[in-house]
C-alpha cells in the first residue's frame, strides 16, 4: 500500500537502470527480418491516411508491409469488420477485440484494441475491465451476452451449438449480427496468433491514448 | 471386430432409418438465415472459375456470398495464404489447416482441407492422420516442426517465444516461412471459429475425395 | 479451394517422394519388440474365424498375441462388450468407441472404430462426425444423451453424479443400458491408451471400408 | 492447529447428528438397480476364496455380478494384470493403479488400491502419497519413471511417443514391463470410468486395513 | 484382490528394503535452509501450547519460525480464520481446507487437515472423501453449496459472480458466512502453494489420528 | 485503426449513455452487505496513514474492516510480505503480485498492483506488461526465473520440485528469496480469491496513477 519510500530496500538487482519496456516498439516492430516491400499506390495512400488521422501508422501495417498482396487482403478484411456498417456499433467491435485478446493474452492487440475502447467509450475503465475481466464490468444484457459468445468461441469453439446462437437472438441480435460477432471474434483469433508468433509490438503511443 | 451379422440386435433404437448425416449439407449451409446478395462480376467470375476447376462452389463461398465486401476479402486473404508463392508447398499449407483444424475440432475445415490433404499428397492416410493425431504420422523433421508450432499457437498462443521461432530455424525454415506458418495457422484459427459459430457445413462431395 | 495445379510450387520439401503413411502399419504394428507366442487352440480359431469373416486379423489382436492369457482376456472382455446382447445397438456401441477415441485422439481406435460405425450405420460421413466432432452430427435425443455421458466420463470422470445418469434414464435408457455406456466408455478408455502407449498401428485395410 | 475445544461453536448446522459416510457403502453398492444373477460354479469358487483369503467380497465383484459374463471377464482380465508374473512388482502395480486413480479422482479404486500400496509396502504413508501427489514421494528413478508415464499417459495420451518410451527403458524396464505399464494404466482409466458412472462404493473395511 | 502371498514376485527392483516414506518428515520440514530464527515471548507460548495440546509443534510452524514476524503474521491469520467465532462450523471450515487442497493436490495440508476433518467429525472416511472427491460424499444441500464454491473459486476464481454468491444465500448462508468461505478457501491457496514450493512436509503423527 | 468518426453507425444500443464504469466503485466496495465495525485505535492510525500517505485508503482495507481481528492479521501480512526488508525489491515484489493477478485475472489487484509496478518502476508499459503478459515483457533473466517460478506455483502447484528451486537458485536467489516469492504469489492466489469472491472494487484513483 504504501509504495513510496525506498530505502530500505537492498536488492541486488536495483544496481543499473533498466531501459523502458516500449523503448524499442516503434523500431522493431517484430522478431521476424522481413524487408519492408515498396507500397503500392494504394496502400501508400491508405498510410498517408493513417498517419494523417491517427498521427502515425499502426505497426501491424508495417509488420504486414514485406509484400502488398499481404498487406491489402490485411488492411480489406479489417476495415470491413471493425468499420464497415454492422448492427454491432463500433465500441461493441472493440470490446470483443479486447475480451478475445484477453483470452490470448496478446500485448499488440491488448494495447492497440485497449486504447480504441477507451476512446470510443469515452471511459478508461472500461477498457481495463475488458482486458482483465470483461465478467467484472457493468455490462448491459446484450453486451453480456455478446461477450460471453466470443469468449466460448475463443475458448472452446468446439462446443458452439444451436442454443448458444439463440441465446444471443433473445438478447436482441439478428442473425448478421451472430455473423459479425462470430467475424470480429474469429479475426481476433487469428490476429492475435500473427502477433504473438512474430512478437508483434505495438506503437507505443496507444499506452497513453484516452487515459 | 466381426461387425457383421446385426441379427441378434434388439435395439429400441432401430426401428425407423435414419437420414443420411451429409442429406442436407449442400443446401442448408449455416445455421443463420442470410440471403445471399447478387454476386459481383468479380465473384461471379471467381464462382464460374471454381464450378469449372472442382466441379463445384465449396460451401464457405456462399456462406460469404450474404456480403461482397466480407466474401471478396475473405478470398484474397485465402487465396494469398493457401496458392501463391511461398516456401511452404501447398500440401505443408494444407497439413497445417488439417491440424489446426483438429485441434478446434471444426467439421467444415477437417472435410475440406482433409481432402485437400489426400488430394496433394496423392496418400488418403495422410489426411486421415492430420484429423486424428498428427503425432501419429510419420513426417519429416521439418514438417514436424511445423505442425508442433502450429499446435503450440493454436492451443497456447501466449507461450510463444522466440525460442519458437529458433526451432522452426533450425529446421530450415526461413523467416518468411515462419511468418507463412503463423498466418495459415492464424487463418485456421479464424475459419474454424466462424464455422462453429454458424455450424458450417462442407459440400458433401468431399467425403469421397481422393479415397 | 482450386488444389489442382503444382506447378508454382518452389517448396524445398518437395525433392523426395515421401512413402505412404500407412506402408508399415501391417507389419510393424506397435513400437514394442514383443515376440509373439504360440497360438492357443482357442485363440488359433478365433483368428481363424477373424480372417474369415473380416478379411484379415486385426492388428491389436496380434499386438495381444505375445501372451494368451492378455490376448483371451482382452477378446472375452472385448466381444462381451461390443456383440453380446445389449439395449444399446451395435452401432450405438461403435458410436461411442469413436467419439471416446476422438477425445483421446488415438489413431489406432479411430481408424478401427470409425470403419465400424461407416459399416454399420451405411452412411461413410456418420464415422467421420463421430470422429471429428459428434456435437455436429444430427442425432437423435437419446444419441446425444448417450454420447455426452461417455464424453464427460472419458473427460472429467470424477463430474459424474446422479444428475447425470437421470438425463440417460429421462433419454430411455434403462440402468443396465447405463452400465453398458459406462462400460463401453471405459473399455475404450482403456484401449486408447494401450494403443497410444504402444504405437499401436490399425491395419491399412480398414481406411477404404465403406466409404 | 488446537482442534479439540467445540465449546464456542454457534453453527447452525450442527443440530443433527450426521449418519457416517461409509454407513451404506456395504449395502447399497452402486447407483445402479441391477439384481445380481446367479453365480456360476467358477465365481462362485472365486467369491468363496476372496471371502476366505480377505475376509470379504469386494464390493467391485458384487457390483458386475448381475452378469456372469462380464464378471468373469472383469476377473480374469484384474488377475492377469495385478497378479500374474510381471517385471512389475505387486506394489509397483498397485502403486500405478493409485497414481492413476488419483488423476481421475475415483472415490472406489482410491480407496481399495490404496489399502492394496499400504498392505504390499507395510507403509502406511506411500499409500497416502500415492493419492495424494505421487510427487511428492521419496521414489527410486525406476519408480518415479514408471509412475510419470502413466500419469501422462492418463492425462494426455495423445502426447505418448517414442521418447516416452525411451525414457522407460533407460530407467531399465523391458518392452514387455512398458506394456504392462501401459495396460495397468489404461485398465484403472477403464474401472476408476465404469466406478464413477455408476457411484460404485468401496467395502468399508479397506478404510482401516494397514494403517 | 487378494494382495498377500508375494512369493511369486521376480521384480528386480525388490532387491534393497525401501525407507518409510514419512522417515524424515519431522526433521527435515521444508527443501529451503533457513534457520530458525529465537522465538518471542509470544511465539515460545504458543508452541508450548500447540505441545501441551496437541502433543507436539506442526510442521507448518517451524517453517515459518526463521522469522518471527512472518510467523506471528501466519498464526494470528490462521488462528482467526479457522478457530474464531464464526457462521461455519469448525468441522466445515476443515473440511473447506480439504477440499481445496485436494484440488491444489497438496500433500502438507491434505495429511494435517485430512486429520481435522476425521478427528472433528469423528467420521474417518469424510477426512478420505475429502480429500479424494468431496462430490461423492454425502453432504447436506449446505455443505455441498458450500464445497462447490470453494471448488470453483479454486479452479476458476475469475468465473465467480453474483449467482455463486446467491446460491449460498439460497442454501442459507449469510454474507458474513460468504466471506469466511472465501477467506478459508483463499488462505488455503495461499498455503497450499507454500507448501508445494518449499516441499513442507506434515508431521508424522498426523497420518495415525483419529482413523 | 481509424477509430473515430462515429457517424455511419446504426446501432440499436447506442440510444441511452452508459454510466462510467469505476462510478461506483469507491462506495459499494464488495457485493456482500458487511457494515463495517469501529476502528481500533491501530487501525485507526493506519488508515490516517494511508490516507496521508498515499491520499486515500484502499479499498481492500475498508473491506476488510467489517472485522478487526481479521483486517489486522491482513494487515500485518500484507506488510511483512510486501514492504519488509527481503532480498526480492519492492518492485520485483509488485511484478509477482501482478503476474499472479493475471493468470488469476482479479480485477482488484491488476488494478491496485499494476499502479505499484507503474510506479516503483516509473515505467507505465511495465504494468501493463505484467498485467497483459509477463512473457512478452523485455526482462532480466533473474525476473524472468522468478515470474516463471510464480506462475507455475499459481497455475499447477503440485507440479512444483526441487528443480524448480534449483532454476531459482542458478538465477541468483537464496533460499530465503525463494521463501519470499512463495510467499509473496501464495498471497495474491489468496487476495484475487477473496476479491474475486466478493466482486471487491478498487479505488478509483488507481487507474490514472503514474501513467
Amino acid at each position: 500500500m504504501a509504495k513510496r519510500s525506498n530505502k530500505t530496500i537492498r536488492a541486488r538487482s536495483a544496481a543499473k537502470p533498466r531501459a523502458r519496456q516500449a523503448a524499442a516498439d516503434d523500431s522493431v516492430i517484430t522478431a521476424l527480418k522481413l524487408p519492408p516491400a515498396p507500397l503500392s499506390p494504394e496502400m501508400a495512400a491508405y498510410f498517408a491516411k493513417c498517419a494523417d488521422k491517427l498521427g502515425f501508422v499502426p505497426n501491424v501495417l508495417k509488420a504486414y508491409a514485406f509484400d502488398m498482396a499481404k498487406l491489402s487482403a490485411f488492411v480489406a478484411l479489417y476495415n470491413d469488420l471493425m468499420l464497415a456498417p454492422s448492427g454491432l456499433s463500433k465500441l461493441e467491435r472493440e470490446m470483443i477485440a479486447v475480451a478475445v485478446s484477453a483470452h490470448n493474452r496478446c500485448y499488440y492487440c491488448l494495447v492497440a484494441h485497449g486504447a480504441g475502447v477507451r476512446q470510443l467509450s469515452g471511459d478508461p475503465v472500461l477498457g481495463e475491465l475488458m482486458a482483465m475481466n470483461y465478467r467484472s464490468a457493468r455490462l448491459s444484457k446484450r453486451e453480456r451476452a455478446m461477450l460471453d459468445f466470443a469468449q466460448k468461441l475463443t475458448a472452446e469453439p468446439w462446443l458452439i451449438e444451436e442454443n448458444d446462437r439463440d441465446r444471443l437472438r433473445r438478447a436482441g441480435f439478428t442473425d448478421r449480427d451472430i455473423w459479425d460477432i462470430a467475424a470480429i471474434a474469429g479475426f481476433f483469433n487469428m490476429s492475435n496468433r500473427v502477433a504473438s508468433a512474430t512478437d508483434m509490438r505495438p506503437n507505443s503511443v496507444y499506452h497513453g491514448q484516452a487515459r
